[in-house]
């Protein structure tokens, strides 16, 4: 009981610091008239888009806090509000220190040069790391602490992962929609400058960052995070009610997650740029720290609670796993590795070459990721059954064991986009050459810091959901597969693994079907951005048209409009996948059975994994191919070879930002979403 | 035995009518001097490769049969190297036709008009068609008849398939080398028309056509054809010997394959065209009657056996998901549907939206598949369950349903690049108008069959590695797994499909490696496409250069060199990709055991089908959108959208014609290799 106190004081200091650091953030000076302006009306953006999402949002959770109510109950329905409550708190207090950083990073790279404008964006980015950690480990205690019901906490989890579908799909569609627009219109037919203030679009581009990049992550990494918690406490359930081992299998999780934020708060004490040090290196030290602190602490933890050896083993193979995730997203991402390189070097034969070039490489890209994932995996497992662990917990903890630096991992993310607006906000004032080339090598320092998170979210979503689909097999198994379990008893001594068939036709069609949904789901969204883009593109040009000031510099766009545009779209286009990943579970645990939605889950895990990192990969990859070319390569700026490679980029773009990122949470909804109605799915199901 | 001789009869009836054709047709008049002289050019390109990629195929097939007689003994390496040249034999008699049909369409438009050149062509393609049905079906009563063993048969039906892997890998890395290679330099750069004379890839283009979409089509479905019977001959071997069942469940899949080659004699002799008569209707109604004179004699056979009413319904059911996954795919690239339009009304607004627009629609398409594939699958192992037949063996029933009429599939395939290769030497031959639009009418008239048969032959690899699969389960359970059988014997009685636990870190690996594998091997295909386009764009330049009198029409191209180019890269390109799918079985095997290599077949069944689709689907669309455009629609030929339209139908080339129909192939050797090394495996594998 100390520990869940403990583990509940860790968070509440967690979030204590991000808002201190946010208050301190937001005291500071805000700059010039003119600068103000700009953060002003990118602020309103963000702001609007938020409330009105989470207005659509609330309307979702309350028709899902219903269906709950009737069908699991008034407790279950309550921690799925709450879950929701509690990742849009975050989110929506994350967002509001970004978007007023960014303003601040600009006026202290114009006062005070590069170390204090690094620090500010830096610090900007951790009020979300924190934020997310602290109040997704207070809402998991809490719950615990009051209802102590597996149920319940599954609940919160899924409140959480709504959200985050949500604001994956509705931020990934506004910020590409934007995006696009902007440059199709801005730079290719007008050959604006990016972030030209002249772009009617370019408001709408900025607001984009903010809510794709830091709230869509942040609410993605939330739901892992919390997610890979609850899947490990639910086997720890069924361990001590099932098994009668020890009670601390459920709440150790919360240790280990508490132990992690404090490695979080170290790593982070740890930032500042040394002289002449790369702005990049003093992100990566922190990471290097945290990484460091969080094995020693799980090692004393491990000893001091006298846990099982191979939790702080399986902890380790987790964080391994992470860091190859990370590392190989970055080398088939950078600009100064050979894939990128070489797909920039295809934009020379044509835009069909480079299309493809980039396509192939990121697929090539999931080999080490597979192979990391898998052995992970593995090691985890054969690590717990050599030390007498029931193994699917091993599996579960290794999860963690990824995400327990997280909140490090998304201070770093955060300070992405909010060192990328401070660049625009910079070009827009119309601030000298010299502190906007200070700035771009701040927001140069973002992009491999981008490159590793994204990797890293999508490994830990894998080893995540893999749990969920453990604590899936274990929930429906104990309610409905006694009899099995009973045939095959001697085994369950040595291999307390559930039997689920492979050899039969239900499970094989939920398989196929599981494995379609990821790539149905991705041509969704990216078929919403090419609609909404194709609006708002009709937009700018009307614009253009009816005011030949804008263009003159004598007029000012109506920005709003475009604000409007992509928000509107955005929020009807997610509705689609949106309902589609939360029913699909459902439909085909009934239609099919239990044991085909396990395999829809495996299936779904599968293909989601491999999307979500190919598209990542191949977006990053020709994302930078054309910055290489921009760098004066195969012709520079302007060059046949840069019109292909800005093809690559656009193509590039839904696939990195909207549909790959939206995968991992789709694929945690729809685990969650079986777990948590299997008692509904198995009751109503047509087959066994 | 005396169905085996008449199965045996039916299959030489087939190839003996097969050479009557090719004989007639050969000793039609090939038409003027020049038109001989571009024919010939074209023959000696496509004898020219076969014979090396037949000499390199030679020396794969021999180390592979070195390793089978020192591993499974003398009869089964025998076997593999009696199936790959029974492949062989088929693909090499069906070109030697088509190359020669091709030039007598173009005289007989040019003499006699259409229904007479359609003839022509469409019984060009029957030599094709009937060749492969009668080999394969020649070869597998053979040797049933001599060595009465299944690992016999398996090793047969993976030396066709490993031609097939060769030759679809192969000619479809040739083909698209050429086709891209003559379209960027001559299309784009030179702006000449297609199949200009003076483009000196423009040989290699005509033979690319014929080696990839001739020859590879066929060898594609020849070994689904081969493994789906096969693969249920294996299931009935062992319910003969396991469960104690008739004999009959052996041999009956070789009655229902020769009813199926019945069916096809009779729908070929339908074909003509009727007065006014559109020749695509006259290809429609081929199948049709295929199709319902198939499902008369099934029944038929059924009675007059005695066999299980199951079977008749799971061979139905099969070849409806047939026709589901055809109609599907030409609504999904067909140029008067609305996804194709839509594609090419994204071309106005920008090359990255065309891009991304036929990237959806292409995995938009594979939702009805899966869900016929499924529906099939269901409905073949339930009706078997009523009807009391093992329903594993009602499942590998039901792909032979969907390959029964495959004869009339290939015909209707081959005739499209026979049509199409007589347009290119039309204009070459620089024939009159209204001969160029006779022809190109011919040729439109084979893009539906084209399109239907790509769907279809996907669908019908999905079903026979299922039932691939299902055999492996078979045979690997029934050598390892009794002590898990006897665990649930009381359900073994009922419903006695294998016992495949999903819930275990191999199986999860393999699952996960496997489903990798489809989307690796594409990539790989990509890349190859890419690197030896790239020399021969190169080395046509040189040409150009080199020569100033060639693009003024005065001297003639060394058309040779791009033949050279394509062929020695096609070649040295597949080594990589054919090499990774025969081993990656063997290694998951041994490293992961017999159930995680189950999994990996599962997982890689699973991304095999889906990017199978998607990318025959995609590259399709991207196809007709841009011919749509030709057509004078958004702006026609030379405008913004054309060109586009241009860059997508350039990314699909290899979607469509070197990766996606690769997979099919591939999946089956992979599930092959699994089946018949698995008693290798087995003994070698760390895990059980």
């Amino acid at each position: 009981m100390i520990w869940i106190v403990l583990g509940f004081i860790t968070s509440i200091l967690a979030i204590f610091i991000a808002l201190s650091i946010g208050y301190i953030v937001s005291k500071t000076d805000a700059g010039t008239e003119r600068m103000r302006e700009i953060a002003h009306a990118i602020q309103e953006g963000a702001r609007a888009f938020l409330k009105v999402q989470d207005l659509y949002l609330m309307i979702f959770v309350a028709v899902m806090a219903i269906v709950l109510y009737f069908t699991l109950g008034v407790y279950v329905s309550f921690s799925y509000v709450f879950g929701a409550i509690f990742s849009m708190l975050a989110g929506v207090i994350g967002m509001e220190v970004a978007v007023k950083a960014n303003v601040r990073t600009t006026y202290f790279a114009l006062k005070e040069g590069m170390r204090k404008a690094f620090l500010v964006a830096y610090l900007g980015g951790t009020v979300m790391g924190l934020m997310v950690v602290g109040s997704a480990l207070a809402g998991i205690t809490l719950f615990y602490w009051i209802f102590d019901d597996f149920q319940v906490l599954l609940g919160f989890s899924l409140g959480a992962s709504s959200v985050a579908l949500f604001t994956k799909a509705g931020g990934g569609i506004y910020t590409k929609t934007a995006d696009i627009a902007a440059d199709l219109v801005g730079k290719v037919e007008l050959e604006l400058p990016e972030d030209d203030p002249r772009n009617p679009a370019v408001i709408a581009d900025n607001v984009g960052d903010n809510v794709g990049d830091v709230a869509g992550m942040a609410s993605d990494l939330y739901d892992s995070y919390v997610a890979s918690i609850i899947a490990a406490m639910v086997i720890g359930y069924e361990m001590f009610h099932n098994f009668g081992l020890p009670e601390i299998y459920i709440y150790f999780p919360i240790v280990i997650a508490a132990g992690g934020i404090i490695a979080t708060l170290i790593g982070l004490s740890w930032v500042k740029i040394h002289a002449h040090e790369d702005p990049g290196s003093s992100l990566n030290r922190t990471t290097l720290v945290a990484v460091i602190t969080y094995i020693i602490i799980l090692y004393i933890f491990v000893q001091w609670f006298n846990a099982n050896p191979a939790i702080f083993w399986a902890t380790v193979a987790g964080l391994l796993a992470g860091a190859v995730m990370g590392y190989t997203t970055d080398y088939y991402t950078s600009i100064e590795k050979k894939p990128t390189q070489k797909v920039a070097e295809a934009s020379v034969t044509g835009t069909a070459v480079n299309i493809l070039m980039g396509f192939s490489y990121g697929i090539m890209s999931i080999v080490p990721g597979v192979i990391g994932v898998a052995i992970a995996m593995l090691v985890a497992w054969y690590i717990s059954v050599y030390f007498g662990l029931y193994p699917i917990y091993g599996i579960a903890i290794s999860a963690i064991g990824m995400l327990g630096i997280v909140g490090t991992i998304v201070s770093a993310d955060a300070y992405g986009p909010i060192a990328d607006n401070a660049k625009g906000i910079a070009e827009q004032a119309g601030l000298k050459e010299d502190v906007i080339s200070l700035l771009d090598r701040l927001d140069a320092a973002g992009n491999t810091a981008k490159a590793i998170t994204k990797g890293f979210a999508i490994g830990a979503a894998a080893l995540t959901v893999i749990a969920l689909f453990a604590a899936y097999a274990e929930i429906v198994n104990l309610q409905l597969l006694v009899d099995v379990i009973n045939d095959v008893n001697n085994q369950v001594a040595v291999y307390p693994g559930r039997i689920l068939n492979l050899v039969s036709p239900n499970v094989v069609s939920g398989l196929l079907i599981g494995a379609a949904m990821p790539p149905i789901i991705s041509a969704m969204l990216i078929l919403a951005v090419g609609r909404n883009t194709e609006v708002m593109i009709e937009d700018i040009r009307n614009q253009l048209r009816e005011r030949p000031g804008i263009i003159k510099g004598t007029e000012k766009p109506d920005y709003a409009r475009c604000v409007a545009i992509a928000e509107k779209g955005a929020l009807k286009e997610l509705i689609l996948p949106g309902v589609t990943a939360t029913v699909a579970p459902i439909i085909v645990g009934i239609l099919l059975g239990i044991r085909a939605l396990a395999a829809f889950l495996a299936g779904s895990i599968a293909t989601g994994f491999l999307f979500a990192l190919f598209m990542a990969n191949s977006g990053g990859s020709w994302d930078n191919a054309k910055k290489y070319i921009e760098d004066g390569h195969f012709g520079g700026k302007g060059s046949e070879a840069h019109k292909a490679a800005v093809v690559g980029d656009t193509v590039g773009d839904p696939f990195k930002d909207t549909a790959g990122p939206t995968l991992n949470t789709m694929i945690t909804v729809m685990s969650l979403i079986a777990s948590t109605f299997a008692p509904i799915i198995a009751m109503l199901a047509l087959f066994p």
